[in-house]
């Protein structure tokens, strides 16, 4: 079960301190630089403008340390990462706690959860803690020792490219910006890793794959802002690869078109793994999609997730982890439901029956020659797949045609195909939006 | 609420003697005038032609009276102008109740009602009564008194353009030919008036308006056979005003196609003003959008109404009145329906965000600059507009889009043009038909 | 009623020996010429190609018998041809029951019943009987007997050309190859013969028609291999008959597309004959469609049925006859869904109002000529054709758009027609799929 390759890895970039700069985020792609050599590591300074947007100042942390009037440690950033908002500027100052409380977060509904919390583009500091030790707070004068920097410096993202016989291109987006949180971020990273360490092992892809991971938000904007032409040009379809990690739903979110070969794709995938799954609407989203769909860039990007972001307690607190939330077992769904979607992209094709009426299966051991009441029931699928191969119709038109998975299909197309009987029309493939 | 000024305007011309042709049109037609100076009010001969139709001879009323073998006066024009079949021809004779019968009008459902009867097209004579007081009748001979003229004329109508920056233009028709009926005739004239003056208040509007006062189907008839090369080239989305005066509910019966930008705007606005707005199809059609949506004239008239016509006990019955079905509040009901369509029609565009990518709202301070779990919720809505504002979508798509009525994204839309973020693409406007 | 006399030629016919080739079929076939005496009986070589099949050996029945231990005969051909199965080769020798078993065809669900079996592409040979009969065989020897001979013969089949006012032609197929079956064979050629009788009979129709009786699949192949630029280029409509002669139900299988004008015209006729038929997919298909609607070939066929094949128990049984199954009543139900349909197909057109908005249709005494609160009511449904008479909207178009039959129209449309108020268009027809 390769999900628990995939969670040996997320376990292993736990701690790692990611924001949307800094060295979380390097010592993240290095490590995922020793299963994909290939994968490039660039760097973005600050002050560099990309559309709307200015890449913003690095971040660095050296400690964080809030302290009661009696010495003792109230949040650490040794000990846990999310005790201090992202962004934080340096601070070293005593105050009431009538005063720290401006400065303090925590979750009243989930008393025993630290809530994760970012100020990335307005200067400011705080300290996150479960509201269970904020309710025992003593009166009296805190310390607060806040050792940060914002300073000149640059944005890192990494990008793989693993080129296929055509140019046309797949891509998938991941973010590495969030620290210490399983389903809503290491999920994503660990399955795009061994995504791209299989499509980079096939021996010919027919697609190119463009696998990036980038800080969320700032870091797709960047990134488009410097490939937009190739972009437009070359992806026809590509999934955004976030919270995949947890056991407890499949769900997909689709691109702004809500239309393009992705979420076709995808919606036959999960359709057909899990007859369940939950199927948000573009209102719903909330990633990196709102930009690679955004107005003028339209990219076919959608989502395949297990339980989406926002839509469970655990988001965006220290309990989004890898104990509660994100199993092997999970991961290993969310790695298959995209990896059933890739292939379907590679197998994509528009079959087309190579005689004219039937054809006479029989003669070829492909058909029953005694005709009784009940024969032909087996063969069945095979007729209904030549009945639809008429050229116009993709696999995936006759998959659904037929009520089946399309990956039931390939050994039927294979044989049909040996037997000479069907072209597999490869078709330009689908103009994004 | 503007309800009271329309409905003291409905009272004014209530008693008036209203047909397809005669003075009590051009009555009606002149106090309007006096609200809408810059009407201008036609005449067609008698005789003229209007496509399959000839302009009738003109109908004028001196008095109408039918008196028993006792002397006692059973229906006087004078008291009630729906005691006289519309369109009697000149009578003055004694006869049996015997062969009175056969040019009596009663309603046996309805026994307290006078009912609306007329006889356009054929010579004919008669009178209304309740079907109480025909029960009553005793035997014996009665005087017919019917002293009116038929006579070489002419039809009047109304008409006002109110020009705008755009020679396109939006056609409003509503009609002027029936004697004392409240809901289905003088809601129509009545807040159509006020549209109109409504209208013509306004600095400046983005499109030209044409209404007309027209008496049912000949007049409309007759309007369109002198207009059809102007309606069709220049109209583009329109209404016709009739039943607008109940409180009842709110109804929508398309246009021929169902599909024209009236329809969608109608039934947009009906649907957040009133979720359980009734709507009709065209097989329920009955007023001059039969004239206006027929073959060949193909104009993009639909009909937002209260009460249908033919859809409430007192239609065309002298119960039909300004106490028991129309009131203040019915008729500002049916003039907001309108006025919000036409303000949609005004406000018609396809948004276009002028930044790739998601533009940094919160430099604008137009977004929160923390970001927590629950952060973005108040400025959802504004991302849903930019994220639709494509140049694609126009607004009503857009707020359709959204869930929320189109006049909710005004203010929006307003703030973001002037933080240049939003372009305002007006396209020609939709094709009638 | 003319399913009685169709009924008299089902019974006629019924005890040939009819397979997908021999003299079975040429019987039946000049049988059917007596009353069709333009049907031309067409003979295809054994070894001629048809695309991926060969046109196979023909067989011939000289007799079959299989006798017990006891010198009992236990399947006699001549008493039931379907004891034999269809092309079995000659054999004669005597074996043990256990041998025997092997060749031997019965149905334990269905104890009483024959089954009908085939081997037509396998050289192979045996015998059906009724599970009861089977269960009482003794051990022992059994004695084989089989007469046949497969030879270098030919394929026979019929085809009916009756040319109309049109080159373009509706095409009618039918399948002449099981013995002793009546729905699931003689309804379709008795019911297509006497459709074929009642066109020839007509004095002059709209378009052509192309009338086959084939042995189904190979039969069919055969005869669009010979005939495919005409079939390609002159057919826009058409019917596969079978089935359709049972009372219990009507149903109605698409053409591969569903979309074709046959499958339009098809579910309107059923749905006014019978609101409840049973629709079937094109995934059930299973007759000559199969060919007809093939990748390439792209037919607009429909099937119009009564009980579907494989739908019935008795389907491919010895059950499936003329006393159980088929009736007048339901040959007579059949007949007239096809020929409702053939004669929506006749009238095809787009109807055209001649004058532009609503004709005056008083004056022409169409109309009532006094307005009163429910005038209009009779004339509704000519108003309605009326208004949708835009030229777009085909006959059938406006049929649905007024909820009723299209034969319901026919003579609203013959009465505007005379007074030259609508323009009938007729375009070059639908083109196949």
């Amino acid at each position: 079960m390769i999900g628990k390759q995939i969670y040996a890895l997320a376990k292993r970039l736990w701690s790692l301190n990611r924001s949307i700069t800094g060295d979380g985020v390097r010592k993240t792609l290095n490590i995922i630089k020793e299963i994909l050599p290939s994968l490039r590591i660039h760097e973005v300074p600050s002050g560099v403008k990309a559309f709307d947007w200015v890449v913003p100042k690095e971040w660095k942390v050296i400690s964080a340390r809030l302290t009661d009037p009696n010495g003792k440690v109230i949040c650490d950033f040794e000990e846990n990462n999310l005790h201090l908002v992202g962004y934080s500027v340096p601070v070293k100052k005593r105050m009431r706690l009538s005063e720290l409380q401006n400065h303090l977060y925590s979750l009243p509904e989930q008393p025993d959860a630290i809530p994760y919390v970012t100020s990335y583009y307005k200067e400011h500091w705080g300290f996150c803690l479960s509201q269970m030790e904020r309710d025992r707070l003593i009166d009296g004068l805190y310390e607060v020792n806040i050792e940060t920097a914002l300073f000149d410096g640059s944005l890192t993202y990494g990008e793989l490219l693993i080129p296929g016989r055509s140019e046309e291109e797949v891509f998938l987006s991941t973010y590495v910006c969030h620290p210490s949180m399983a389903n809503n971020e290491l999920s994503g990273p660990t399955v795009a890793t061994y995504l791209a360490h299989w499509l980079g092992s096939q021996k010919s892809n027919r697609f190119s794959y463009r696998i990036v991971f980038v800080p969320e938000t700032i870091g797709s904007i960047v990134y488009i802002s410097k490939n937009l032409d190739d972009l437009k040009s070359r992806v026809f379809a590509g999934f955004n690869i976030t919270c995949v990690g947890d056991n407890r739903a499949f769900s997909f979110l689709p691109s702004r078109s809500g239309n393009t070969f992705s979420d076709i794709v995808a919606k036959h995938v999960l359709g057909h793994m899990c007859g369940d799954y939950k199927a948000y609407k573009w209102e719903d989203r909330g990633s990196d999609e709102r930009q690679y769909c955004a107005p003028g860039i339209d990219l076919p990007i959608a989502s395949i997730m297990r339980t989406k972001y926002g839509q469970y307690d655990e988001y965006h607190t220290s309990l989004d982890d890898l104990t509660n939330v994100v199993s092997p077992e999970g991961l290993d769904g969310g790695y298959w439901a995209i990896r059933l979607a890739i292939e379907a992209i590679e197998r994509h094709c528009y079959p087309k029956v190579k005689v004219l009426c039937e054809p006479q299966l029989g003669k070829r051991g492909l058909y029953p020659n005694l005709s009784t009441k009940s024969s032909g029931v087996e063969v069945k699928l095979m007729m209904d797949l030549i009945t639809w191969s008429d050229g116009t119709n993709s696999l995936l038109d006759i998959a659904e045609l037929c009520g089946v998975p399309v990956w039931k299909l390939y050994p039927i197309v294979d044989q049909l195909a040996s037997h000479d009987l069907l072209d597999l029309i490869e078709k330009p493939s689908v103009p994004a939006f």
